[in-house]
């Protein structure tokens, strides 16, 4: 298969809306990173099935991970074909036709096999990674895996060897035809998220104080 | 196949976490009507795919909407089998331990195949319900879809025959042994989503005012 340079393979053209696709690894770096959970992609027997993870990107690989008794984890493990897409809703489009509504979104799409990370350095990393991606600056206040949990998980990593961005932003594209015919609003209406008052654990200590990642993290840091 | 009543067969059982599994109607109903975005898994291929797709809700059948020329559409309509998941991330986890940290989430995945709705009633009620599912009332402010819109337009809709939920709430589950090694925080971070102010069309006639749908979904009504 010849192809341009930097240009994904066929099957990884963003068919239907050219202008939506985005083959950067910038661009997909920055989605993902953006994203916690992605869903991942895979054959169950004959069933479908689009599981929802934790994801965390290291350089060229985006990792996922699970109790190593988990049928998913292991189907995926065994180096079945499987996709990892993350889905980042950024606003609403409000547009004259009920037609030109609309979503603004990022979204990337990996397609490949998972292979299990065995190395005990390397799962370590991944744990830190999944760790900081929760709550940047946790790893270096928590306790790491002990030997046990590290084998009660597998650490699974897909390369970004065959992905691919799809991003929308901006306003409707409605007619204005339907401008003349309604006189009603159109445009974008913003979508953000927030991390609200943290609820401590019951277990805990009283008057225990939020750490430094958690306080920076909701903003209180 | 033998079944005890209310219970979903085999298959669709949460395997991992039985204590995470929630199969009554009313609770995959709510989650299904909380989330905006769903993943649609399908074989294209031999590739397995997630792709995003608002999802509304019309009694036991969930809808996606396209154009009639897309690829995931068409193989969709044609009836290949496949899954629709939604997942909303309610929270983060903070615990003592590296490995305890985890999320809070609702997700429900429903099994079975895509059909199309042709009836043209239908179609136009399906369009109702994707349009007030982004923006409760908007339906009643715009233009409704032109026979050309709706012939451009395959709506699908998977039955909630078989479909289950997973849904995690509460503090980390993490070890005592924890606690008195490390004067660490745990608990949970609760995550919100919220619209920002609507930032309007540059077709749009100037000093428009929004729309009752619009001023009441960005809490100006």
């Amino acid at each position: 298969m010849t192809r341009r340079p930097n240009q994904p393979p066929e099957e990884l053209r963003v068919r239907r809306l050219p202008r939506l696709g985005h083959y950067d690894r910038a661009s997909i770096n920055a989605i993902l990173d953006d994203a916690l959970v992605g869903h991942v992609a895979f054959v169950d027997g004959e069933q479908p099935l689009a599981i929802p993870f934790l994801q965390a990107r290291i350089a060229n690989n985006v990792l996922i991970h699970g109790s190593t008794a988990s049928r998913a984890i292991r189907a995926l493990g065994s180096g079945a074909r499987a996709s990892l897409t993350v889905t980042i809703l950024d606003g609403l489009v409000a547009a004259r036709s009920a037609f030109e509504h609309s979503a603004n979104y990022r979204s990337v799409t990996v397609h490949g096999r998972f292979r299990v990370i065995d190395d005990p350095t390397a799962k370590v990393e991944a744990f830190r990674a999944f760790t900081n991606k929760l709550i940047p600056g946790r790893w270096e206040e928590v306790r790491e895996p002990s030997p046990h949990e590290l084998r009660a998980t597998t650490i699974l990593a897909i390369a970004l060897d065959h992905a691919s961005a799809k991003i929308r932003t901006g306003p409707p594209t409605d007619d204005d035809s339907d401008d003349a015919a309604r006189a009603v609003w159109a445009g974008e209406i913003p979508i953000t998220t927030r991390f609200e008052a943290p609820i401590p654990s019951p277990r805990l200590a009283p008057m225990r104080v939020l750490d430094p990642s958690l306080a920076r993290l909701v903003g209180r840091g």
